[in-house]
């Protein structure tokens, strides 16, 4: 048999701690898999001290990352460890450096230094794996690096931030407001104690910068991406998205348009009757649309140690076989630079949520305003807040919703027909936007 | 750059054609995901006069597949051809044989003969990918083989017939029967003259041969799956499983058990909340239970020229890249027998209809028998025909449909339930009895 691939674990949290548990109840699997043994031979972790559930025995401790992946004997360097920075960035560059191949579950690294790591990966004919870093189990950075190679792709979006999507999933189900449904996401562990990260889409633009570069070819670049979070979504906004058949999603975004590729994270309206809009609780999916063939769908869990290690592990298996694709589908110099996104050109269909005041001719001043900016409505809906139509309830609100829902048209647009509408003085109060996303 | 891959094409009907046309005009992209140019060199077909919309000005024309396998310029043979043996059979061999690498979307050939060409390939140190032998561009195949190399898996179930999930999907929207549904697919051209490979469940049984030899490591063999097609379903037992929050799907289902791995293919009843519940008309689905993990659903398009082209482009790159996996994920001869799932001893929740005598004391007798199985009901719901309870009706009926849902229970224990019922002669005709497979 082969010599076995001799891999370094830096970092023994949850996820480290279930790739050596893995790699070792696997073992004989493994081998099968890959013509090769998978040994784990050294590990390294913040505190040696650390009461582990772990049989470390036989497995050397490395007093650092750097050490571990200076360490001659280490193949293969898996970076568990986390960070967009230091210690991960120049333990993964040390090892890349030496020839050594590296699997990493660390999405932001990835999307923040993924260019330059994999100019040293290439240079120095290493492999840099990240399956683990978006979708956790889900094998998306596979299906897009290689499963459709031979595929044109238009568009690929997904529900990438368990968090958010278990925040809309009970503030739908239960008619609970954003705030309520985040402190539960706390409590059970679901969110940070400073969840900003996750709510705010941050998290869903690094995991989306990596999928648009497999899709597209073009260069991460998460500061290309038009951000927006959930916080702003209310109860009344997904029942009446429900009454319309639609749900709404926090959606990672990347499609080719006219003017290059658009990328952006934002609350978003799907059809009930989509794939994605299935996708419930901490669940991640996402949906890549090739030219000429119906849309594909991953669906799967998103984080969680089992998860994970099972992504790094199949990572250390394609190193271990000796697979060698470049980190992104593409060699570095051709991957293309993308700019930002102009949302005030997007073009797409809205919903719209206003507080209208309650007097005759309201609904026909702001469906006027909007008319001046050519956008037409698919639907537009007047009620009292108590669900009886204002017709029948004889006008008695002093303010009532508005819901539009129009076709396709541009953001700016729309943005216009609003501000008009707001020199109207016949609505109060903010307007609610939400982009909706055709399937 | 380093030299093209010459790829020589067996078969150009539509999905050959694509393939053709996909190399073409994805040229520079694939020449940047592969590392090095990938060219049609030569093509063979049955008739060369026949008109295709496809300029092969430069490509050598082969007498036969034959010949195309002998080429000694074409490194890589694509074999579109189709059916379970000759030409394609020796054509691949032939290939194989001499270390070219072979890429076929021919499931009939790769369920039947798959372990032989496997062996042949190992022998020559050459490639067998056929990732678009099952559900089309839906990347399963990958995923079972290379993505989930780190997880043990216990249970794969899919919609792997577009035919039959169509019959389904129209059945229970429009309350047709199973014949007027199956002439509407045969005239759309979703369904075959002679449509019994698809209704009766023997296209889906040889996709799972080949998904449980991937996800479980045994030899692909279609006999030893229990196989039972979709033509005694009824318009009833659709509206029935509907109430009970359940839909019917005609399911293949490898699922590790303690008596080996149980291989099988019949009409199911899912959750209507499970992933692959929602996939509707002509969509596949593959749904994975990793140990530990919770379950991961692929859906897309099962068939079509466009989605069958795309995964067997993407085949063709993995060969140009040099990737060298075992066909089976596991040579040949690790790859463990598996024996008929004996399915008088399957284990788990039953549907089972029956058009019961009215007359008090029917359901009592029914429901006895059961319990001398020791059989546990989660429901039983007793119908007059035009949806009135029967306790409301009056008892006019002469008889009424008696559903009954029961507890995990073994299958053994149903038949014998259900022939001690027709002893008691409370019921006419043959009891309906569909299997529910829990998410």
């Amino acid at each position: 048999m082969v010599a076995p691939l001799r891999v370094g674990i830096a970092g023994l949290g949850t996820v480290g701690a279930e790739v050596v548990r893995l790699i070792e109840s696997r073992a004989s699997a493994l081998a099968s898999r890959c013509g090769r043994p998978v040994r784990v031979i050294a590990v390294t972790a913040r505190t040696k001290a650390k009461k582990r559930s772990l049989d470390l025995r036989g497995i050397a401790w490395a007093k650092d990352p750097h050490q571990l992946a200076e360490n001659p004997d280490v193949d293969c360097l898996v970076e568990l460890i986390g960070g967009a920075g230091e210690p991960a960035l120049s333990a993964i560059e040390t090892a890349l450096k030496a020839g050594k191949s590296v699997v990493t579950a660390n999405k932001a690294l990835i999307a923040k230094h993924g260019l330059r790591l994999a100019k040293a990966a290439e240079a120095h004919g290493a492999t840099l794996n990240f399956e683990a870093a978006v979708g956790a189990a889900i094998p998306i950075v596979k299906t897009l690096r290689e499963g459709l190679a031979g595929t044109s792709i238009n568009r690929v979006y997904g529900i990438l931030n368990g968090t958010c999507n278990y925040i809309l999933t009970r503030m739908e189900k239960e008619g609970l407001s954003f705030d309520e449904c985040l402190k539960d996401a706390q409590r059970l562990g679901y969110a940070e104690a400073d969840p900003s990260f996750d709510v705010d889409g941050h998290d869903t633009a690094q995991k989306l910068a990596i999928l648009s570069s497999l899709a597209f070819g073009t260069k991460v670049a998460e500061n290309a991406i038009y951000v927006e979070g959930i916080s702003s979504i209310t109860p009344e906004d997904l029942r009446a998205a429900s009454d319309l058949g639609y749900r709404v999603k926090l959606l990672g975004v990347a499609v080719r348009t006219a003017k290059g590729i658009e990328q952006r994270v934002h609350p978003t309206m799907v059809p009930k009757s989509s794939s994605i809009a299935q996708v419930m609780d901490v669940t991640n999916a996402v949906t890549v649309d090739g030219e000429g063939i119906p849309p594909m769908t991953l669906v799967g869990p998103g984080a969680g140690g089992a998860a994970t290690a099972s992504a790094v592990v199949a990572d250390i298996a394609d190193v271990a076989r000796g697979v060698r694709v470049s980190p992104f589908g593409r060699p570095v110099e051709q991957l293309r630079a993308t700019e930002k996104a102009p949302m005030e050109r997007h073009e797409g269909g809205y919903y719209i949520r206003l507080m209208a005041r309650d007097f005759p001719g309201t609904a026909a001043a702001i469906a006027t305003r909007l008319a001046e900016q050519k956008i037409s409505l698919e639907s537009i809906v007047q009620r009292h807040p108590n669900g009886v139509d204002l017709a029948r309830s004889g006008g008695k609100a002093s303010q009532v919703p508005v819901i539009l829902i129009t076709y396709a048209t541009h953001e700016d647009a729309v943005y216009r027909a609003l501000k008009a509408v707001q020199r109207d003085k016949v609505i109060s109060g903010r307007p609610q936007v939400i982009r909706i996303e055709k399937n």
